[in-house]
């Protein structure tokens, strides 16, 4: 452990995976290990992928590395799709074009398993986001699959959101029905060579009008994108940044920041009690009895649950003095 | 209140649609309705009804509700899909062929609206899933977007639930590379009338031969529909009711429900201290200064979530006696 931290801490890549490995597999030490890279991290600027399969998210955030890497920022990459050839689940030609960006040593890759589905963030996720930016990543991206609550997950995880769309069908009209207009800080319309995009960039402009019309916000802007020649990744990056400033410049970012330290420090708080619950319903944990009560409807859960709180919190306070 | 449990109790649409309400809009008597209806739950058959946008899961549910009905059975239908006809989000012909379980004093309908996104049960389902169990109704169906992680939650809420395909391209292939396979007790090839239902019948039957190979255990049966004119629906029904009867046999039923209670009076638990610790932690509660310090990595969250917990604990230890 005391070896872990030493060799992640002076750079070394292996220790990296091992401390995401770690984390991802609730290792014992676990805590320990993030408590103790929690005074490193902070630095990184975490940007929010997602979109709809196919929209080309992976080739964007390709490109995107490319231009970070010449502009000599570290970048990390976190895929929660298993569709991603950052996942090793694309078609061979898509990995192949990743190799570059596979071998340099300035990028690390991570995907990470979802629970055996499309989309979703796993519970682990924003401790891996700490792990990498306690490494001393410049900018960490994520890409997520947009589809269920994923990318509402993403965009409480990131600092900014891209939302990738194509000008395919009515793809605009879709974003805004399935609420991801809300949830873009910066929209990308990729393939912006095919034919339609005129007109897409048109109906997405509007939807973005309805949206955001409130006064001293930031109204998110559209890029015209095409991963694969490069073009208009420049622009995405300085739209970025333009969001980053404008998080920064009005105290937004500060403000998000103690309210996501409220938020995980209660469901730590949750979670912790929510497994000594569990502990102690478990089979043989003396409580069967009770159990049997709600199940024949005797008792009711509220009443149960606020049982075994007291019994919990008792422990706490002999636990913590 | 108790005018509303007592109207409730004698059979009052208008109360269940209060109720489900009060428990939607975290009514602050939510708690104590709930308790009060607790002991009157427990008999409701629940079937989780999910696939892809576009797989007829609205038409098929509706044929199913007519199959009960004419059995004598009482039917409540949640959808959790803003695009459900259930939900007024359909073209106007679906919800024209829905207008006579729209009329039907033995069906209840209700749409559950999600956080702002496709697919995903709101935290609430559960408890509304119980309030229309204690009103009395036989059988309850829950619809959701297979997307996400909305099957796998279903699927932890229901008896059993119906996967719904169609022969489309590779559905059958798709499912299974998404982890569906798993989730389904019974599978519903829709639209069975289409060009390519044998193929896509052969083609999923292999899948779950692939998936469910364990000796003892339930094998998932293929069921081919046509919601339209309803064929097959009766076979569903069936399959459903096998797959009840095979729970209840195996005492797979009693093991699950109390697993089920475990974990629900866990969350509920961690749901309580986690909002404790969200007050405590608010503007003004005095914890400022220790958020700051946590901010700018002067104490590390863990720390600080452990301290606050204490506090709590001390709390529940003085409310509770």
């Amino acid at each position: 452990m005391e070896d872990l931290v030493r060799c992640f801490l002076g750079g070394d890549r292996r220790a990296l995976a091992r401390a995401i490995s770690a984390v991802e597999n609730d290792h014992p030490h676990k805590r320990q290990l993030l408590q103790r890279l929690y005074r490193h991290t902070g630095r990184s600027y975490v940007v929010g992928v997602t979109g709809s399969p196919g929209a080309g998210k992976s080739m964007l955030i390709g490109a995107l590395t490319r231009h970070l890497r010449r502009e000599g920022f570290t970048v990390g990459i976190v895929a929660v799709d298993p569709t991603s050839p950052f996942s090793g689940g694309a078609i061979l030609g898509d990995r192949v074009r990743m190799q570059d960006i596979a071998r340099d040593a300035g990028v690390f890759m991570r995907s990470l398993a979802t629970r055996g589905s499309l989309g979703g963030l796993t519970r682990n996720t924003r401790d891996i986001l700490d792990v990498l930016d306690g490494f001393g990543l410049d900018v960490i991206l994520v890409e997520t699959v947009g589809v269920g609550q994923s990318e509402v997950d993403v965009s409480s995880l990131a600092h900014s959101t891209v939302v990738v769309l194509t000008p395919g069908a009515g793809d605009g009209l879709q974003a805004m029905k399935s609420g991801i207009m809300e949830v873009g800080d910066v929209f990308a319309l990729n393939k912006a060579d095919l034919a339609g995009a005129d007109a897409a960039r048109l109906e997405i402009e509007g939807a973005l009008r309805i949206v955001h019309d409130g006064p001293g916000g930031w109204r998110p802007p559209l890029v015209k994108t095409a991963a694969v020649t490069g073009e208009g990744v420049a622009a995405l990056w300085e739209a970025l940044v333009r969001h980053r400033d404008f998080l920064v410049s009005t105290g937004k970012l500060a403000g998000l920041r103690k309210e996501r330290l409220r938020r995980d420090i209660a469901t730590l708080a949750g979670e912790h009690v929510r497994g000594l619950v569990m502990e102690k319903l478990a089979a043989g944990g003396g409580l069967e009895g009770e159990l049997v009560r709600v199940a024949d409807r005797e008792l009711d859960p509220y009443t149960l649950a606020e049982e075994v709180l007291t019994d919990v919190a008792r422990e706490v306070l002999v636990q913590n003095g």
